[in-house]
């Protein structure tokens, strides 16, 4: 850690709240680089020593840029910088995970974890609106950005529609464009729905994260032209490195 | 519990999977009602003894039913049947709490935890477009749907735009109403971005759930005519009560 409190003052006499003097001081490092991503800050009682304010000032302050993101807290660990987190427009427009990362300026890569014909499934099969002894496809994926797992994907199909997809490689081949190749079948619609729910400890373990920390699950069923379902997917976000933005008007 | 396993049976027989036979009771048993929302499902053990069925079969079926969210684990405690979410069109549409509470057929209500005058706050201020030394308000309020904690929302205003608004009852007014009858500013625009965090012991208080459990951060810019920015509100939504759809073309 780099950020010496024993070097910074605050004014007693500005008429700038000292919490806000002291929240300005930990935004000026974070954003210099002199505390960074994972760093911790330095103990309450220290920066009450140093600076010479209250503790009820430093938590207000530090709980101020917990509130905002700026730091989170992890329990009996400590205060830390928490990292910039991806700003995906996954609910304000329909675009391959890959081509977003590309856009923000990220090198995405995809790690196929299972990509086989599975037997029929009740929910599944309904949401495809396929008879209930169709049988299905899963891609299971889990999408990096920059090497860091940021989503795992479950994606199902309809094995007698696109089982010809199991040959291709979905390392290398983006799914919207192989329907769109293959089959005739581009993607123009999808209804997503989102939800927070706490990680598994499988589910943590895929995307290198804490169990219990919280994710975003993902469903989404894209329809092709008409009204056909062409894939039903549940994807899992890590919450400390994703958020969405949207505009909207009325 | 009125479900009552040892009346059940599967057809060992039948070509549908095992596993999607016992999804197919259990989903069957949550539609009528005899698996209610916080009901305990019997523990695997019982199943396998009952049914005839393997373990593993067991553990797919739940596990599926855990992953699309009609069933949720508590560590140490069981699989209990999750009550259905309010879906929220928060990412579709501008609208009041109050006035989509009302369409989905719920009751609305709202507690103000906070309403004053606060000093200035660096990143607020600076969202607000706002003096670094302007003064603010400050509303903290939770609201309700059927008597049911579902978010807690601070929302700030600048104090000297809109201080009239203090002597408004917040519990009975709607704060873009008012903006738009007492000020002439009425909401046209927002910027909203949507995060998954862990709740803080005094968010799971307030919301009436479990430290750490995932909740929806939805913070919102918004905005009147011209680009003036009028309200800049912080929102913690319970994540297991809640979910939000969209629908999305290309």
């Amino acid at each position: 850690m780099s950020w010496d409190v024993t070097c910074l003052t605050v004014n007693h006499s500005s008429p700038l709240p000292l919490h806000y003097q002291l929240s300005q001081l930990l935004c000026a490092a974070i954003a210099s680089g002199d505390l960074k991503p994972g760093d911790c800050i330095p103990p309450e009682t220290y920066i009450v020593e140093h600076l010479g304010i209250s503790r009820a000032t430093v938590r207000q302050a530090i709980s101020g840029l917990v509130n905002r993101g700026l730091l989170y807290r992890k329990k009996g660990k400590g205060t830390f910088v928490a990292a910039p987190k991806i700003d995906g427009g996954f609910f304000a427009k329909l675009e391959s995970f890959h081509q977003e990362m590309l856009e923000k300026g990220l090198t995405p890569s995809t790690r196929v974890l299972q990509w086989e014909r599975i037997p029929p499934d009740g929910e599944i099969n309904a949401v495809l609106e396929l008879p209930p002894d169709a049988p299905l496809l899963l891609l299971r994926r889990l999408r990096f950005a920059n090497g860091m797992p940021v989503v795992q994907v479950d994606t199902y199909l309809s094995a007698q529609l696109f089982g010809g997809l199991l040959e291709q490689d979905m390392e290398k081949n983006s799914l919207y464009q192989l329907l769109e190749s293959m089959y005739h079948r581009p993607v123009i619609r999808a209804r997503r729905s989102i939800e927070a729910v706490n990680a598994h400890p499988d589910e943590a373990k895929y995307l290198e994260t804490e169990p219990g920390s919280a994710l975003f699950l993902v469903k989404t069923v894209a329809y092709s032209s008409g009204s056909l379902p062409v894939e039903y997917s549940i994807a899992r976000y890590r919450g400390d490195n994703n958020k969405f933005t949207i505009e909207l008007t009325r």
